[in-house]
């Protein structure tokens, strides 16, 4: 029994904890079929999990994403803060898990995606939560790498155009889970406290995102 | 304390079964700052909640709502399975919440979503998890309305053109929540196994979403 308040405070994104020790089938099961069981518009359950063990497959992406964490670097003024960053733990971890998102799932109508053409992205969303919070509540580290081009993925993984990835999540076993985020502990990004975030009735008049 | 596997399963998408009763203050912090703890990429919390109370908001919104359930109702061979679904439960609830994505915040340099455009709007659906999760844990319902346009929120809550509204959700205290999802109990469509959208290494060769 996993306090959910608990699990949602101590979940992490895991870069640098992973073991690489097996998954338990039975933990597994219960992680994928609580990212199944997530709301989806029109309860068209439009996502698909492809989970890689391969290690050339894994290899493969990590090179990709080696190289688009250069293309970022490049981009900023100052990279050092960057440097020290680790932005995946694609071999280290014991599975990978993509996440993708069929449009046509569902289709030719549906309901409540009309005028929201992303509302069935948004749902792929709700179960990568799910996923994340339940792996939390195994004691397993998620770490969702975002250093990639969906089309590199595509044509890896021999997903159709119409479908989407949306995440490449690592997944497995690690050490600890950290108490502080790796990006505010390396002085990237500090988190906000949650008022700042919360407004009455109408978008703020002054700064946003900085009073009520 | 609540269990997230049962919270997970438990949770419904409600429209039919809100009380309008108050929610007392600590729970909708805890609410709130279950949301505000999601991931985000490059921590850039990009989310905002806009809590609505005031009853001419909300009954200009389920104005609106009605109006693009009839343009959705017109676009159906057959709309007779719909006719009998409630979308939405905007006026019976407490309280509604709009999440919005600032794509500016965090910026310039967000790390992780220069090969991702859509990254930022990705985290502010798992904050969405968060707090529906949470919501549920506090014996409360929250339904996602989906018909309407962001262009007709944003003019009406007074949200700056650079920001998106995500979700419209309501949210309060409920009768019950029901066992199985509203459309499946109205026959619109059934939930599938979990182990149909599970694959192995590659996106499957045949119908997607049907082997692995």
């Amino acid at each position: 029994m996993s306090d959910i308040y608990e699990v949602i405070h101590r979940r992490r994104d895991v870069r640098g904890q992973f073991t690489g020790e097996p998954i338990p089938d039975d933990v597994l099961a219960r992680v994928l079929a609580a990212a199944h069981a997530a709301p989806s518009v029109g309860l068209s359950q439009p996502w698909d999990f492809i989970l890689i063990r391969s290690a050339a497959t894994r290899a493969a992406f990590h090179e990709h994403v080696m190289h688009e964490r250069d293309v970022f670097a490049a981009t900023l003024p100052d990279s050092s803060s960057f440097e020290k960053i680790k932005i995946e733990g694609v071999r280290e971890s014991t599975l990978s898990i993509v996440v993708t998102y069929d449009p046509d799932r569902g289709s030719p109508a549906v309901l409540g995606r009309h005028a929201i053409a992303d509302a069935g992205l948004y749902s792929v969303c709700l179960a990568i939560q799910n996923l994340w919070l339940a792996a939390t509540a195994e004691s397993l580290g998620v770490g969702w790498v975002s250093f990639y081009r969906e089309s590199f993925v595509q044509e890896m993984l021999g997903i159709p155009p119409s479908v989407r990835p949306v995440a490449w999540l690592c997944l497995g076993p690690v050490t600890h889970l950290e108490s502080t985020p790796d990006l505010e502990r390396h002085g990237w990004r500090r988190r906000t406290p949650w008022q700042e975030a919360v407004h009455s009735e109408r978008w703020p008049s002054f700064t946003p995102g900085r009073e009520d």
